[in-house]
């Protein structure tokens, strides 16, 4: 699969060779500072963060950078910054990434301080290196590289970025965010960094993630426990109905049961099917991954399929009655569920909830009241393997790896991106260097630092590609 | 439905009347010790209760009597009386009752002090009046209206009382009680007054209680929870597996699916169904005593039919997952279900056990493990409506009611009562004067005094007529 590097290719290795050292340094000030959103007394340390990433966007040449306030200011601030590209005709690209982490203790497992990186063998670990400051990061050093493998003062595309600080805590104001600043946001496509690749030996660009709806179902019953010897087997238990709820999710093939429920769902081509079983995949190391014990799902698919393309119904929790030790033989008064659904290209939220509250209500005996509350949901996000900027993509990386072939994946997971596709309107590729040994939420986090180097020179690559692939259609201001 | 009272009946009431108020008094005195067993600093009292019981059985006439330790020392004490016929042919009767009561504040809505007996309009209330010591106690002026009405110096059947002191406390160590006991407490019949009637204008006997079987079951899938996203739909869910077993529980019928289940059922006879159906059963007034809002179970059987005579699965608890506020996306790493059984005669608790270890191990699919685990059974206990002690225990209570039609019910719940037909092998009765109204195990308990006088005269009457009824048959010391 190798070939002979061209002169771009060259011209931006070295490059990147001669900026590796203090762009890493760089980095390891940034990992120094705590952002963990979730932990309110590190508020300051997300705003400190914010404040560095900004500075450090403005010396890389940015020449638009601003600190946002989420939350009227009760949430953490996320960093936009501009680099017009100044040709007519230039599309737009928006960066997504994030700049707050997850908690970490030394007594969770680290073998060093996890904010005070620590470079061996090639990896640098500290909380954020992979997850998600070492992937923002990567795209100072990558449009730097860029100008200087292509001569130009100004990258070759319009490239805004938007890094938020409140995605480690669920991205309660993302949404409003991009609403409020959909004009600023407007792009022609929208590159996610904040996910990874299949491994180190396989590229790949990952092309969708999948939406979730999810419910919280209160069954009531008796109006307080009750004694099952006395009025067992002759009133109806909010327990058992939940049980029979859950039983009705699917049918015997491990398909959805909700009626209505694959209504618009794009199938799976012959052609991706094809390429998700070239993929090296290895169900012994998945299940270790999963930490699970066997497989199960819907017939017809493989588990990578399952995981990426297919939608679900899963139960999250479950609750009624007597929990504690030992038996108590009580008809409860009430039970809880809670489900979600991850939701594929085609579906519609709006629509799936429509047809879970359907399909509930035909399940609730008399005698059993009941109430269903849908969180907000987040909708898929899928580009064709076809489209042009997905193919821009993948040639861009496959020209910093030397070549390779380039796979798709997808991402059974769901997140803010979905947001952007949704308001903006412009396809979301996910272009990730991070691989899966990288440990993120866990003790002793890294990035592959020669990965990280392939991810400066993929965008490298691609901000002088795109011009040719995407035309320009969001509205420049 | 009156008749004239024959001689007997008058001389009964007769004495009664003139012992009656000596009667209350010393109830009240009883009624005054807090024999709480559930509380540990109620221990002293619960142990003064039995001593002064022990007393008055003594003062009453009988000619041994025992306070026999349980666990070691470390439960609380039981209180044996017995009082042979002296006749040959005497059959034995065994009483059974507790002398300890459920925990009374004046905080939790008592009107006055629970252990300060108070009568007001007939009624006595006191924590213990009606649940159990009222209806324990008739039996000291009942037998000595039977001495009085036949002229006898000794009851006319070989008179025992077993009386424990830990039934509130879930009677830990009753059966090992009764096994050691066995010989000491042989007996005819066993009589249980611990029950109630159908109402004041309905007596009642109690011919039966269900038994139950119960057990946990624990479902492992991944080894901690794991992100439905990344995972949902490609491994098995614990919860889930853990609501189709609820499902599986019951057929559409709502009858118990659990293959075996219904081997050996004793089927209610048409008489019994007959005899059911004319009870004036009220199903508003029921649902509210269950305080249920609607009627649900096995096809084919009334409401009564379902809770008396029919075996049924109930779930007790469920628990899996997240159970917080709000959702989280994981499939859980376990989830947990607590079923009872409750079973009727012909059915084997050891049997069910197997049936429903059998049938669950059908259901969990690879790649979850459980456990499964039963606790001590609870047998069904059912005494013919043709036994000629039933006959004969109706036909006193219908003497004591001027001829009133004496029905038949039976008991949903399950109790030590079963411990004494399973170890001693004799019919089990149950006589209870208490009604709905007389507030079990909440605040302001009490009982009718012209019930409880009732009840007195009923044993006054029952002893006399028992040995022409049935054949002695247990060994006698």
């Amino acid at each position: 699969m190798s070939e002979t590097p061209d002169n771009v290719v060259q011209t931006v290795r070295t490059y990147i060779d001669q900026h590796r050292a203090d762009f890493l340094d760089e980095l390891a000030e940034w990992l120094r500072i705590p952002s963990v959103s979730a932990q309110p007394d590190h508020a300051e340390d997300v705003r400190r963060s914010a404040r560095w990433l900004a500075a450090k966007l403005s010396d890389t040449g940015f020449t638009t950078v601003e600190i946002w306030e989420t939350g009227d200011g009760a949430g953490a601030p996320a960093v936009f910054a501009e680099w017009p590209s100044g040709d007519a005709d230039a599309p737009t690209v928006l960066v997504y990434g994030h700049h707050d982490v997850q908690p970490a203790a030394r007594e969770d497992g680290w073998h060093t301080d996890p904010f005070e990186p620590h470079v061996v063998d090639g990896r640098m670990y500290a909380r954020g290196a992979a997850d998600d400051k070492g992937q923002v990061f990567f795209h100072t050093l990558g449009v730097r590289a860029h100008l200087a493998a292509t001569g130009r003062t100004a990258p070759a595309v319009n490239l805004k970025l938007i890094v938020e600080g409140e995605e480690e805590s669920g991205s309660p104001h993302f949404r409003d965010l991009v609403e409020a600043h959909a004009a600023r946001l407007a792009a022609d496509v929208v590159i996610v960094s904040d996910t990874g690749m299949w491994s180190e030996d396989t590229p790949t660009v990952c092309t969708g993630m999948r939406g979730v709806a999810d419910c919280e179902i209160e069954l009531y019953g008796p109006d307080q426990d009750i004694h099952s010897g006395s009025f067992g087997g002759a009133v109806p238990n909010p327990a058992t109905v939940a049980g029979r709820i859950v039983a009705a999710l699917h049918d015997e093939d491990e398909r959805v049961a909700v009626p209505g429920f694959y209504d618009g769902v794009t199938e799976l081509s012959a052609a991706e099917r094809a390429l998700i079983a070239e993929l090296p995949f290895d169900e012994a190391a998945w299940l270790n991954t999963a930490k699970s014990h066997g497989t199960l799902g819907e017939a017809g698919f493989s588990t990578l399929e399952r995981v990426w393309a297919r939608p679900t119904a899963e139960v999250n929790g479950i609750g009624g009655g007597y929990q504690g030790p030992g038996g108590k033989t009580v008809v409860p008064a009430s039970a809880q569920l809670k489900l979600s659904f991850r939701l594929v290209a085609g579906q519609d939220p709006a629509k799936i909830e429509l047809a879970v509250r359907d399909w509930l209500d035909g399940l609730v005996p008399a005698g059993i009241r009941y109430d269903i509350v849908f969180g907000a949901p987040t909708r898929p996000c899928l580009t064709p393997l076809d489209h042009p900027a997905l193919r821009a993509v993948a040639g861009a990386m496959s020209r910093a790896f030397d070549g390779a072939t380039v796979r798709f994946t997808r991402e059974g997971g769901s997140g803010p991106a979905a947001d952007l596709q949704d308001v903006l309107g412009a396809p979301v590729l996910f272009l990730g260097i991070s691989v899966p040994s990288d440990g993120w939420h866990a003790p002793n986090e890294k990035v592959e630092l020669d990965l990280l180097m392939k991810g400066v020179e993929t965008t490298a690559h691609l901000w002088g590609d795109l011009p040719a692939a995407v035309p320009a259609a969001a509205p420049q201001r």
